[in-house]
């Protein structure tokens, strides 16, 4: 029987989402709960990775196990077994032919930034802190130019192995909250890095930096130079994933 | 010369502001670090305590240094010593007659909680989590009962010294967002533990474990029985001090 899990995590601790030979990683730990609360040893495959530093507030992933039980029952079984930064949200039984990773349709994530010279350590764990002037509406105008089906290659970490850099942004707002700023972004599929390279692009605009020439430029040419500096993995969180 | 400092920490390490013999406090890290900075032992004074596992958005305190420079400067000097956790927001050189105790006139203090059946580790560091049912309305109901002057006797946790308990509450909000809760509350000052214990009683009335009647008579009688139970420390957060 096929079981979907809705998973939280605080990624701090964490070498990212897959198992990986140095370093703890969230699928080790739920992997190791399934054997703590069935006594079997199963895969749990994710809608994707998530990097070092990453949290998730809605990754899904599935996994499948040799019992039947009430869908809901797996989340209670499992929470027991994990550690406090992760949290199987809800579970249900997989309908027929869903694939957590190849069913996914759409991903959102949202990359939070505050501004200040100082550290604020209330934020530090969720946030970029980011120097310099706050430009709400124009990082609104740097988010608009991604939004549409472009070619990401200049966003994406040099290294990985794709079969297409082209991705589909659905929408990528940015929205104030006090001194901080959350943008989020939907699409059908984010390249490794990307969303933090975004993010990064989004403040250089916003601070003068970078213009829209070069912006369109970067999403013609797949020319690295062009766009922002990534930014770092503790802002970005995995927010859902959507299935048709 | 006298300094004010405002001052944010996450309590989560800490065994509260003040130093103990067992335990990390915030005010051992500051003085620590006024020393690796100044090369002077001093004593940092705050507003007040704040307890084990307790934050703060805007604590304030004070510190008398054999030295004159610009009142900005004092925060740049410490942050370089202070941990991760802690951090010097704002400096500056204290009026004539300022005492970050005893001059302070007004506290605000925050209390936030989620209500969810399972875990959410996004929230866990900041946020109580209730079960059951959230109610916003009768929350506030609760909340507004405490409003004015009144004696607290009864929300005040046993072994305290003080020589009153008799405080003002100028105002307690309460704040949905999203699935959590936001209370608010300013006043004079506050008992040990009082704020957990206001927390815990609107929520017990929220959920029909506590009666208005109860708590008028628990601000007559001081008769802790009729309170609800105190929340732990990590969903609260000291955020201001007002002076005259």
């Amino acid at each position: 029987m096929r079981y979907v899990l809705t998973i939280a995590y605080d990624g701090t601790e964490f070498c990212g989402w897959q198992v990986q030979n140095n370093g703890r990683s969230v699928q080790a730990e739920i992997e190791n709960a399934v054997f703590a609360a069935f006594k079997v040893r199963a895969r749990v495959t994710a809608s994707g990775r998530t990097d070092s530093g990453v949290h998730a507030e809605g990754q899904v992933a599935h996994v499948d196990l040799p019992l039947e039980m009430p869908g809901d029952r797996v989340a209670d079984a499992l929470n027991p077994h994990l550690p406090a930064s992760i949290s199987v949200l809800s579970s249900k039984v997989a309908r027929e032919g869903f694939d957590a990773n190849r069913s996914a349709k759409r991903k959102t994530y949202c990359y939070k930034m505050y501004f200040s010279r100082r550290r604020n350590p209330l934020l530090d764990r969720f946030f970029y802190r980011a120097e310099g002037e706050k430009n709400v509406e124009k990082m609104r105008e740097a988010a608009s130019l991604f939004v549409g089906e472009h070619d990401f290659s200049a966003y994406c970490a040099s290294g990985s192995q794709v079969k297409t850099t082209v991705r589909k942004i659905y929408s990528f707002s940015v929205t104030e909250e006090e001194n901080a700023v959350r943008l989020e972004i939907c699409g059908n599929g984010f390249l490794y890095n990307m969303v933090r390279t975004l993010a990064g692009t989004v403040l250089g605009y916003s601070q003068g930096k970078i213009n829209a020439e070069k912006i369109i430029r970067s999403l013609k040419s797949g020319d690295r130079s062009l766009v922002g500096k990534t930014l770092p993995p503790q802002g970005l969180v995995l927010k859902s994933v959507e299935y048709e």
